[in-house]
């Protein structure tokens, strides 16, 4: 390679060999280690995925009970970032970065201390990451609207749970079902931007704590996260202005704007999840007797393809299933986080199996010898 | 290049043209936007060089003062921040991840709309956190030995306030000119891992809190930030072991240990900024009427270039200057952090105007192709 060509996207560079997630962006597949992510929505759970994700094999009956209760056991939130919590609201501080604060925040409530290479601790530390997410997140929601926190419920898996905590009902099969699958399907995406910071950050040997604040931050970037959000936005604007669905889009795109929720740097025809997604928000309409939403999506999504050649993608699907679960839409990509979690921990994992520290170069373009002219002469 | 071949460490790989700082690991350079690095030294201050490094040339005298003032309005921490800190120090929290969760916080206090690439904006909150970290360091410091923070003083330069509020006194010439330095020369450095994770965080165009967040989860690891903090404990424990510390180097060295502070991956000569630390460690020494921490460096300095061929790098000779300040060593590295917000801001600024999102590829290592098996037959 040239040493001095700039690769500012890194496009093609490959910086680590990953046992992840396979994605072919060609033929619209994606693998979590060895696993279709058809298989994996259609058959297995959340929590299973995690265990599999992180060690590299599906677990044993007794292994996901056990997997599961240390889950349960790290649910709780310590009072005093209940309380940082609830301050951030006041301020009016934005999810993401409530949660960037929040995750940030928990390390100084563990007391084991750290011992660099621990591989052990890092898994240790990130089901604990992984358990106060969804805490954060339903605590934040409370607080914002003046309500108290719900505490978590031991009888209830991971997605079910977070979405008792956010309403304060228990939700029903379809509800928790299709929250598990959108959780599966987000978790993991080979080396998207907050994945690669959570990894140029422990390549320093920096703890997950770290990598996972990092993550966090760089996820809350709007070419990151929040597509669905803007998805959602856009199905919203079309409903207030009683407007016809390719019309709406059509001004879009007419007016050379972006459609939301197409398109993707890796996938060149339909994101297998975006069809999985599909197929959840459908269920979701037929079971609460509303199918608006989801017709609007499809009609758009036939248009665009016609018309743009552009396939939807993840974010696309997602927006109207959390909409019908009742789901604020600024909570969305502090979902992705909740689910993405399971890649973090997992690229953390290997990066430390195998660390060097990232560190590239830059081509300087600035002056080369200037002289210091004192201040009063400038 | 070959599109499989895997580079770990991106080491060699251009991924930014920068006008920040140039290296010459060869001939032992360094030059900020133009200016040598034993100019700036000698002749400007750390707020003049944040000016420079942002600005891209040296203020009027108007303009610095300005800029002064600007900092100076910003120095103080909204009631919120501080009680957080002191409940970290309560937790038992390390500096450098109170210091990520402070830093996290300060968004929230922000009143000022996100407007994605409003680089008058990234101005506007790099300045803020620049002027914020100096506090968050020194009221933890303050907590965590049960005291009340020290408010910061108007009439009082960066460097100097710093430490004011750190110790409660008004420090004497030589201590601040000494920090200023300090803060100078670990400003920038190219693209170290911290200013690259923070340049990926905001290839997303997550804000500026966010990408600063990521930096300093990167700088607390061992590998990047914290060498001098290890390079005084070697000299604390020469001194408690009465120890001739070529005999203590040449035992470490015998028992295949490395020797903190010498070797660079860009340096193959002496680090330029340790020359200059070793000339402000010896001015310290004589004012303090104790030469002994730096006769110490210096003998070890001799006995490792003499026996390994290593020249002693910029962490070197911060350690013996800030344990002469009366500086706890594990402040270190968040003082690092306070110097290096400068290369972050400023590298931040340069990702913004020319922004791609940072997304590298993982080859593939894992299962391609498993049978999902039921958990009841595993």
């Amino acid at each position: 390679m040239g040493e001095n060509i700039v690769r500012k996207g890194l496009d093609g560079v490959v910086v680590a060999e990953s046992g992840m997630s396979y994605i072919d962006g060609e033929k619209g597949i994606l693998i979590y280690r060895g696993h279709l992510i058809e298989d994996l929505a259609e058959k297995s759970n959340f929590e299973e995925v995690l265990y599999l994700l992180w060690n590299e094999r599906l677990p044993k009956k007794s292994e996901l009970k056990e997997f599961k209760e240390i889950l349960k056991d790290k649910r709780e939130l310590p009072e005093g970032i209940l309380r940082a919590i609830e301050e951030l609201t006041i301020q009016g501080e934005t999810p993401m970065a409530a949660l960037r604060t929040a995750v940030s925040m928990i390390s100084a409530y563990d007391n084991d201390e750290e011992v660099v290479g621990d591989i052990d601790l890092i898994f240790k530390r990130g089901m604990n990451i992984t358990a106060k997410i969804p805490t954060i997140i339903a605590a934040f929601d409370q607080f914002r609207r003046g309500e108290k926190d719900i505490k978590p419920r031991r009888d209830l898996d991971h997605a079910a749970n977070f979405l008792y905590m956010l309403t304060g009902e228990t939700p029903d099969e379809v509800l928790s079902k299709t929250l598990d699958i959108a959780l599966i399907l987000h978790c993991d995406h080979g080396l998207n931007a907050s994945t690669f910071a959570a990894r140029v950050t422990v390549s320093t040997l920096a703890d997950i704590y770290s990598a996972i604040t990092s993550a966090i931050g760089c996820l809350s970037g709007p070419l990151h996260g929040g597509a669905n959000q803007k998805v959602m936005k856009m199905l919203l604007e079309i409903e207030d202005e009683k407007i016809k669905p390719e019309v709406w889009v059509k001004n879009e795109l007419n007016g050379g704007r972006k459609i939301p929720g197409f398109g993707h740097r890796v996938y060149k025809i339909k994101d297998p999840r975006a069809d999985i997604l599909g197929e959840m928000s459908e269920s979701m309409g037929i079971s609460k007797g509303d199918l608006k939403w989801h017709e609007y999506s499809r009609i758009i999504e036939k248009y665009v393809e016609e018309k743009k050649g552009l396939a939807a993608n993840v974010d696309f699907y997602s927006a109207s299933a959390y909409y019908q679960m009742g789901i604020a839409s600024d909570l969305y990509t502090p979902i992705f986080a909740m689910s993405r979690i399971g890649g973090w921990v997992g690229h953390i994992i290997e990066q430390y199996s195998e660390n060097r520290l990232i560190r590239p170069r830059a081509n300087y373009v600035g002056m080369m010898e200037s002289t210091y002219t004192p201040i009063d002469k400038r």
